[in-house]
């Protein structure tokens, strides 16, 4: 690639921008700290040692590049905005001074923009996205109990700038605590926020791939919207995708990200942080100008499109166009977990054995010195299920959360609370129960049951082909987009539930015939097994519910091999029972037993 | 980690190498020349600067490591030898001579017997594994026509030492080459090779993960057998998995290839070149005992256990447990594409470019100025499947192939005749189809033409329950492993088969009730849809295969988005028939419908 990159900032963000560069053939020229961990893996430039605030280092680096980006968003704006408008002097082949062009991406005004967290707000709620409610205040009690009593407590007082990791954020949970607000944050220009009761945080990261401003999502791209789980204000675990999130607020997730980047100026990749609100609405938190941790997952998730490629692309102008503007994770489910420094430097040395030690793990060291509480790396895991992943994740967190105990001088945990712990991770449920009437529950219960004991999260309701036809049809035709695998219906007499999902649906229908006062079932198993060619619906025998939840876990068990283990073992455990009972019957003979 | 790693040679595989070291948090120190491509990446040792066949340089870089391994095979094994058996003398802190032992892996004794192709081949033979026939000669003419007398012509004359890439190999047609043959491989030492007639070239990558050797292919895992396409003796395509090469052949290249390492000393990775012979048979062409360059897919198709992380874990002795002892691709198509320098040094732009712009394809350049026909860099293509990864890799196939032309002086090749030449693409069937008896597939028919249409592959034979109950059982059973994810049964009268095969498999069997000559098909249907509790058939209706390809779909959707997008378009197609259909009745009236 004929332009070379200059980067302000040289942590691990720069660190993997210029693992992605290096294969890529695209020259990076780093601006920070000797040996700071993206210089450990750049020996291809001759680098600049200094800090990538000063406004003199910014200059010689855009001497020597034709393109600036960062990996941090707090930076010297006005150096970037004097060197994108006016240019930068150098000194000619003829040794006489002339001025070179060079590109800021993204731009210095969205930079700017984003630094002042307040600004930033504003300009989204002007841009018709929507955060939460916002006021900028002075630095006085009267002004903060004003803002108390229009909004309520509690409140979120805030600094305006160089905020990150929790630092600069004062939760107000009454107006007793103005006093010690205004204390915590002395000096430094405020804003309130109004209280925001999400039931989940969500992350997108989007690549905008055009100067212009638009709010109409043109000229963005988006990777999967993912749920971020914090702890002490500081990112601890990444899902990918979002669990238990309906295709349609992964969707909206998307589109409430683009459109706020959209919003802004230039080109690069965006981290936004999302609130999934308890009423189901999504708001945006805040942006960052740069990759973002929220985003490391793609290193693994999309092999031949990470974050960091991205990043390079698009403010090269080289990004390809991808299918419904969409980057898609090539596994169904990844987990990356943060680590930590822990209260002693080697305190990280069992977690990094145990990661390597997993086939399905990629660590992540960034070669810095280890600091309590530091993010030294990370680890991602790709796997085929989201419960694959959580099985495999689980005995990491658990020495994370051990670390964690250890720096903060707590009691260790148990291990086996490092999950249960977590915000209640609503696991998506993957099989869609339901019936024609509640008195075909009897039936459906021994079914249930044994979904429960093979770990298949499901739904159970009720919807009657004929008493609630609606309600059936929107139940059949959302299920897919619900993110459910398969649909179980039961039903008896003249029973049309089954074969009326089926033609609602694209999901598979499994068809429980139930046994009615007359006819033995048989109307049952007609009405489910004789469809007409086009609409398909699985049926099994009458009554049975245990072969409809082994069918359903069959069929998920042909993308989940843990499932499908499980199926296995369920078979061999059937198998030992019944030999069990052939010894008894041939030990006592016919009479005994 | 505590142990640091000594390199000799720092080319692309040892910049590999190190990009897979880098986030593992592994050091490695490298012995190569100034600003070799490993030295790029790897900013964060002093590495040593000179000839990795230079014996004091050797022993400079054993003085600062813990364990010492190659990127390359034609290094001084003597030296090597002297590390490992006696160690390298240090100064002590104490300022006096200490000896130092340092580790070399995999064992100079291995390097040894490998550098020489002949010794290699004795190896193996006496070893048991099929290599082709060969016999160390002297450089006479009388020698030789020996050798053609006994194994016939053609025949190869190869250099036993030094050869790579084609170099130092001659083709012998006929008695009359022999003359030109003692003068092109003038002042080596020398092996005549029986000619080997192969349909295909097979590779692959297995990790030794214990010093002791073994041929039973314990303490060996294997990666996927991969084809790979050869043109003017260099490496020019990977396909993973090789095309067309049934489960069995897969299986047993993998043997072959542990078999083949395990009789090897010392741990690390080493690339397995095999021959698929026209009657079957696999032979073992040679080994390389270090990453290899059919190899570099796995860094995109298993993006957490590349070749290059095994190499660095199998040495340091801290591999993982594979089930199986098998690392699986990821993705059910990759494919490598070498780039080779073009006659000018900017030849290659273009198809960096294009490379940049795909989505599913990775570009990896090694940093290496470009000469003519030198690897330069790679590009991996990851795909759901074959088909697919080869019309991506389609257009770059023709700017390689128009590089070598302007190379070689040869016309421009026409761009359509890069993929047709290759051997056909066989995808894996995703559809197990069966039925009792012949008889049963006019009922079949229809669905088998719907999974034509909706382009999922199938595989369709006969299995008796009653007539070969021995075939259906192990069809069964082993359908899972063969990559089968449904499978369709279809049966009349006491149709016992879709029960049966449910016993024996954790797949999801969709049943086909066949119609008889007597009772209307009621027999076989209560034959199929009554199955006990604990194994599921899903039935369909009687005859009605086109509702059981349907089942199959649906099932596959639930993991397969752009399936279940064409069952989308199949139930919308479906409405607007018939609606068509009810509009044309409503005009024309229901007489002259």
């Amino acid at each position: 690639m004929e332009r070379t990159i200059g980067l302000l900032g040289g942590g691990q963000l720069g660190q993997m921008l210029c693992e992605a560069a290096n294969p890529l053939g695209i020259k990076i020229v780093i601006l920070d700290a000797e040996k700071s961990p993206a210089k450990q893996v750049n020996a291809k430039n001759d680098h600049i040692d200094g800090s990538f605030i000063d406004a003199e280092k910014i200059r010689e680096l855009a001497r020597q590049v034709d393109i600036l980006t960062v990996e941090i968003e707090h930076v010297d704006t006005v150096v970037l905005e004097e060197i994108a408008e006016r240019g930068v002097e150098i000194l000619g082949a003829d040794g006489k001074k002339t001025v070179k062009k060079v590109e800021v991406q993204p731009s210095w005004r969205t930079i700017r923009t984003i630094q002042d967290k307040f600004l930033q707000k504003d300009h989204l709620a002007e841009n018709g996205v929507r955060t939460a409610i916002s006021k900028a205040v002075q630095s006085t009690e009267e002004d903060l109990q004003a803002f108390g009593r229009e909004m309520g407590y509690p409140f979120m007082l805030k600094a305006r700038k160089d905020a990150y990791d929790g630092r600069g954020n004062y939760p107000v949970k009454s107006a007793s605590d103005i006093k010690d607000a205004l204390m915590a944050l002395k000096g430094r220009g405020l804003y309130a926020e109004k209280w925001a009761n999400f039931k989940m945080e969500l992350a997108v990261m989007v690549v905008k791939t055009e100067d212009g401003t638009s709010t109409n999502g043109t000229a963005t791209v988006a990777y999967p919207a993912v749920e971020t789980i914090h702890e002490d204000s500081i990112c601890k675990l990444v899902y990918a995708p979002a669990r238990g999130v309906s295709q349609r607020i992964q969707r909206e997730a998307q589109e409430l990200a683009k459109k706020a980047v959209g919003s802004l100026w230039g080109k690069g990749v965006f981290g936004v942080e999302l609130f999934l609100m308890e009423d189901g609405e999504l708001i945006v938190n805040e942006i960052a100008p740069r990759p973002h941790n929220s985003g490391h997952y793609t290193i693994e998730a999309c092999p031949t499109f990470s974050q960091y490629k991205s990043q390079l692309l698009s403010i090269l102008g080289l990004m390809p166009s991808f299918p419904d503007s969409r980057i898609p994770a090539m596994f169904p489910a990844t987990i990356m977990l943060n680590i930590l420094g822990g209260a002693s430097k080697p305190a990280h040395n069992e977690i990094m054995k145990h990661a390597i030690g997993i086939p399905r793990a990629a660590l992540h060291m960034y070669g810095k010195e280890s600091k309590p509480a530091r993010k030294i790396g990370h680890i991602t895991i790709v796997a085929d299920s989201m419960a694959q992943g959580e099985s495999l994740v689980q005995p990491l967190l658990s020495m994370t959360d051990a670390m964690r105990a250890e720096r903060k001088g707590l009691p260790t945990p148990k291990p086996s609370t490092a999950i249960s712990s977590k915000p209640s991770a609503s696991r998506q449920p993957l099989v869609a129960v339901t019936m024609g009437s509640d008195s075909d529950l009897p039936v459906l219960k021994p079914g249930l049951a044994l979904l429960t004991t093979l770990d298949i999260p499901f739904f159970v309701t009720i919807t009657s082909a004929h008493r609630t036809p609606m309600k059936m049809h929107e139940f059949a035709s959302t299920a897919a987009s619900k993110g459910f695998k398969v649909i179980i219906a039961a039903a008896g007499g003249a029973a049309h539930l089954p074969g009326m999902i089926a033609s609602a649906t694209p999901l598979p229908v499994v068809g429980v015939p139930v046994k009615g006062s007359t006819l033995d079932g048989m109307d049952s198993l007609l009405s489910i097994v004789q469809m007409p060619r086009g609409v398909p619906v699985s049926c099994v025998a009458i009554n049975n519910s245990i072969n409809a939840a082994l069918t359903a876990a069959r069929i998920l068990g042909t993308s989940d091999p843990v499932i499908q283990e499980r199926l296995v073992k369920y078979a061999k455990d059937m198998e030992h029972e019944v030999i069990g009972k052939a010894e008894r019957l041939e030990k006592v003979g016919f009479t005994e037993y």
